[in-house]
């Protein structure tokens, strides 16, 4: 058993998608296309202390004395006990939480590859990411984002579910990306609704990518998926129609009150946007 | 039509392999395992200059005036007449040619993923992919570097062949990586001859890989696939034996006259190895 492993898995922003729900979680997921972003989330993971046996999961919060705020993420939680191992997670990111950057997933996913390391798990690449997906897609969090943050790049998600049953397909191109958030909106209660018109709306803008694999139709397939799924709130919208006003492009990051723009479109627009980039990798230990 | 454009395509040596013919080269390929490095190949591609219409491939060669000397490489030419386009390639590699570091592949993707952006040709990753694995298998000069090296990290390849037919995973690891090269072995040469045996020693050494993941099982792996396939070179096999005597990891790059260790293995046992780490993402557009 190893002291401590620590992975990196990039943010992923999703432009659209459709949600196919299964019984099976590692069937279940999602089709649609996103961005993967240099800005992420770091996943230490430590044996859990000897005299305490469960796992305890920390979020870097640089406002305690500690340095970290208790959090409960169930699907942390999930992946843990199906490597059957107590750990201390330590979590670091700059992304806002609950904001459509797919942390729960990267939360997941990390835990899964910093955990199959230190405790010597002997588990592949496709093992852990079916791990971490199916602890995602099952907490109700997400459906498409730690496949996607497997993969790195510009992921299209053409078949839904984990590694033995999706399709993933990328576009070949790399971008400056800008983004402000304005706070909360709930996956899983949209997710729990009625989604036969988001994913009509996130169907078609996938045939626009794929006959199309740009940023360019990206970009304007995900600002049509957020208007036909009437998905945009008054802060986005307003954002949106600020960004265009400067000629920039940029849409909705899904599920979140978040708006991404590729390039300078939010600064151009006279926003203080956070700024990163795609990530050319997939998750990765350090 | 943009000026130029870059691709990064990293180096992929392989462990172990079984060879999979087929008569539609997308479904062509090998099953096998290896590391991707970050020692790659850098390519560069500009349209033809007006006056003359036929693609012209340079490689970087710091002993000539111009720094470049004229070559001739199949796979290239295949991808750029696939693409329909003429162009200006110019190839920059650290990797010694035709040792067993797959750079006919990463010539190949690289002219793909770089000339796709040059002619706004608005293909996916997968469909340069397939192209680029397509031109490889055609010109008989690798089988599945070019799926590896789209993929990045320690790839293991599952089903062989393009990405609409293959299956990956792999290895969660990363890892500082030493080689030296003795020279030439022709990959043709070895292809074309009774691959019965190898391929045999090839689906042993994989299913140990897929029992357990781990970089340790790999190395056996590759070394035990090296002595049954009877690929073992005098010079690669005193370096194996020099490498085992100081406790070091070690194994053949498959194809090529070429040595490469885990860690320190090479430099502890007395060589002056290159240098370099797996490589955590595919090839990228710089």
């Amino acid at each position: 058993m190893r002291e401590e492993a620590t992975a990196f898995v990039p943010g992923h922003i999703t432009g659209f998608f459709s949600a196919h729900p299964d019984d099976d979680p590692t069937k279940a997921g999602s089709r649609g296309a996103g961005l993967t972003l240099t800005d992420g989330v770091t996943v230490t993971v430590r044996p859990a202390p000897a005299a305490e046996s469960s796992t305890e999961i920390l979020l870097e919060d640089r406002e305690t004395e500690s340095g970290f705020t208790p959090v409960s993420v169930e699907p942390v939680e999930t992946v843990l006990e199906t490597l059957a191992v107590s750990a201390r997670v330590e979590v670091e990111t700059d992304l806002p939480l609950g904001a459509g950057f797919g942390t729960s997933g990267a939360m997941a996913l990390g835990a899964a590859l910093a955990a199959n390391r230190v405790f010597d798990r002997k588990l592949s690449e496709n093992e852990l990411v079916t791990i971490a997906h199916g602890a995602e897609v099952q907490a109700g969090t997400g459906l498409g984002d730690v496949v996607a943050q497997a993969r790195g790049g510009i992921p299209i998600r053409l078949e839904p579910g984990a590694p033995a049953s999706n399709l993933l397909d990328g576009i070949p191109a790399r971008a400056r990306v800008e983004y402000v958030s304005f706070g909360d909106l709930s996956t899983p209660d949209v997710l729990s609704g009625d989604t036969d018109e988001l994913s009509a709306a996130g169907k078609q803008a996938l045939s626009r990518v794929v006959e199309e694999p740009t940023l360019a139709s990206f970009i304007f397939a995900s600002r049509a998926f957020a208007r036909e799924a009437e998905l945009l709130t008054p802060d986005v919208l307003e954002a949106l129609e600020d960004v265009a006003a400067v000629d920039g492009q940029a849409s909705m990051a899904m599920l979140g009150n978040t708006v991404f723009a590729l390039g300078t479109g939010l600064s151009d627009a006279g926003y203080d946007p956070s700024v990163c980039a795609t990530h050319p990798a997939g998750a990765l230990l350090e």
